[in-house]
């Protein structure tokens, strides 16, 4: 293995001294998995950012509740239920979860952490979680094959399953980070949102661990918007289980810190990817540039209105290159910027100039347009600071799914 | 006649010494009306409302220059192309059009008022648009079908013609107000959402107008959404010729600038309520109410991010009582409030109480979903503010029109 970081396959179980399963407890209609359960041998550091909607979720108030206080032995996360807007019960649900599996893994409740996504406002039926539990637990395995049955536990309407891993190497040891993920509806670059779980076995101080993950999230799943809905039981937890065996990094300065960063990047960034193009109903990935901005709110303020402009969204499903919808979501962003210097930019042909029309190959446009992946560049030649959003299309089967999911 | 504000059927050109009319000028491939001319016989005072968009239209900006320095005498419409982002050709370009009619006029072009809509980026065809000028001049008339045939003039992926019209008693005199707009896509609750005109015949002193104009717009056009895209040629234009022959209001304490105010309310809010029912692809018009709100902005925030949520929007429009949505966009909505007070009703059926699932009775809400109109009620049990909102369901109809709306 050489210095640099590797790409390799993998799931969330990789890392040393994990274990996952993935098991259907009937909260699907379908009879597909709806348990997902990651377990690490040892005590773990974790570390998570969560939803910043007012109303939160049941499960993720259990785990926002614990997640600083003590070390964690167990993620276990249920598809096709969001317990949520419940109540006490909720709230009780909840805390039954994480009592019932660490009766199983000889742990307290509050070594245990806890998320649902789903339907909001129905009772779990805790007998079928109970029992979903216990078949999780004895299903547990650290080859690759259980840990892609969690991922496709945690699924909902994603099409697809998102799993990157990761290796570097620290001193004399390697250490690996894995992150696996669902999306993809209620989907905004706003703190946490969807539900994303990474392992590492990287020995690291716990302040570092979560300083990387914020930074990180910073860059990848707070950059990704499917419909602008942020959920109320969105979250990303890391594990730390140090079993790598690599001296502890414990500076911010190190070469290892940096690998670190790099490989949880690398991961978050390869999710966050996915879970835009794999957004409800998307045809494709759309990744939009903005470059010199006069600040970092102005270049983000754009991104976000072109991200979530049902406008913008449906014209690249209809490969249309009508950019004037582009340069009007910039307009009412809300940002700082001088219209008559823009340039917008589909893949590396350039359709406006000085905030006005230019003559361009249709024929060239229409070639890029139909690409699976669409580069959209806003330069406002202002100032010095870009950023990137992913983002996806608007189609006729984001409406065909979500005109009737509770249903 | 009685005291009281009565709605009549009417047209643009319906108050006294208006005259109207809608032509082809070969703007629209289709052949269909795209130029619309409503001139006034005697120099009228006029007052608007535009964009809040950082990029503006050639022909809005020409109206916005003109519009507080003399009065009007006449607003000219072309719909099929925007006359934006083309530079100082853009500029000319408006300047000529309002030149043009102001030969035909026996005008100065500062009492031309000019609006585009439609594509954005490519030049007007300034021929077309100069025979159609004369071709509208020749045309204007003072019955009601010259008045709808501006109306149709003015339509883009509008599927009904909206028009209002009221009269009221002032003194001796009748006084008439009149309103025509169009939608239907990038509409959002942001000053002057649309294209709006409204005419009327009352004497009313120029401040007294334009305060009027902003207190209705407030309530009408600024709470209309329809997939939160401001544009950047939306205007609401009042012009008032004083030809009813009232005495001249004068004073905000008397009952005459009441009515004129409630007649101008009842116009504003009939267009918007029909630019919302009328908001592309939509099969239903969503009126939503925030009830009990600690604040204005509270109330304000919570409708915006209600009618902007193509997950509620989708819900709707699959007839599927997911409240959860409406709860969840609240929460992510930036208001402050407490999610364990929050009733939701779907027209008088309550589906969530204190934040938490109700037992409700499915089958009276599918009955209260299956109609064209759906009243959606978020009481927040907190302080005494509320505020109301329209949209519209997103359906696969508004994919279709905004797929491939350039080509």
């Amino acid at each position: 293995m050489s210095e640099e970081m590797q790409i390799v396959d993998g799931a969330i179980n990789s890392p040393k001294g994990f274990y996952a399963s993935g098991v259907a407890c009937g909260l699907k209609k379908t009879g597909d998995l709806d348990l997902a359960l990651v377990v690490s041998e040892v005590p773990a550091d974790a570390c998570g950012v969560f939803t910043q909607n007012l109303v939160k979720g049941h499960s993720l108030k259990w785990s926002m509740d614990v997640i600083g206080r003590s070390k964690a032995r167990a993620v276990v996360v249920n598809s096709g239920n969001a317990n949520a807007c419940l109540g006490a019960r909720g709230d009780a649900d909840a805390r039954e979860i994480a009592s019932v599996l660490a009766g199983h893994l000889s742990c307290g409740p509050e070594n245990v952490l806890t998320g649902s996504t789903g339907v909001i406002g129905r009772p779990l039926p805790m007998d079928k979680i109970r029992s979903g539990i216990l078949k999780a637990v004895s299903s547990l395995g650290a080859g690759e094959e259980s840990g892609h049955l969690a991922e496709l536990a945690i699924m909902t309407t994603d099409t697809v399953p998102k799993e990157h891993c990761v290796r570097f190497r620290a001193g004399d040891s390697v250490v690996t980070v894995a992150g696996m993920a669902k999306g993809s509806g209620m989907i905004h670059p706003n703190m946490a949102t969807m539900i994303g779980i990474l392992t590492t076995d990287c020995s690291i101080d716990p302040v570092l661990m979560k300083e990387a993950l914020s930074e990180v999230t910073g860059r990848s799943f707070n950059r990704v918007c499917v419909d602008g809905d942020t959920s109320v039981c969105d979250m990303v937890i890391l594990l730390a289980n140090g079993q790598a065996g690599n001296i502890r990094i414990e500076s911010r300065d190190s070469k290892e810190y940096r690998r670190f960063l790099k490989g949880l990047e690398t991961v978050c960034v390869g999710l966050a990817r996915e879970i835009a193009a794999d957004g409800e109903g998307a045809t494709k990935l759309l990744e939009v540039r903005v470059l010199h901005a006069g600040t970092p709110e102005d270049a983000l303020k754009i991104l976000q209105a072109v991200a979530k402009s049902p406008l913008v969204k449906t014209t690249m499903f209809g490969e249309d290159a009508n950019w004037g919808r582009i340069l009007t979501a910039a307009g009412y962003s809300g940002a700082s910027f001088d219209p008559g210097r823009v340039t917008i930019m589909l893949g590396n042909l350039t359709v406006c100039s000085g905030g006005t029309a230019v003559d361009f190959d249709e024929a060239r446009a229409a070639e890029i347009l139909a690409e699976h992946e669409i580069l959209i560049t806003i330069d406002l030649k202002d100032g010095t600071y870009s950023d990137t959003i992913w983002t996806c299309d608007l189609t006729y089967d984001y409406i065909k799914i979500n005109g009737s999911y509770r249903t």
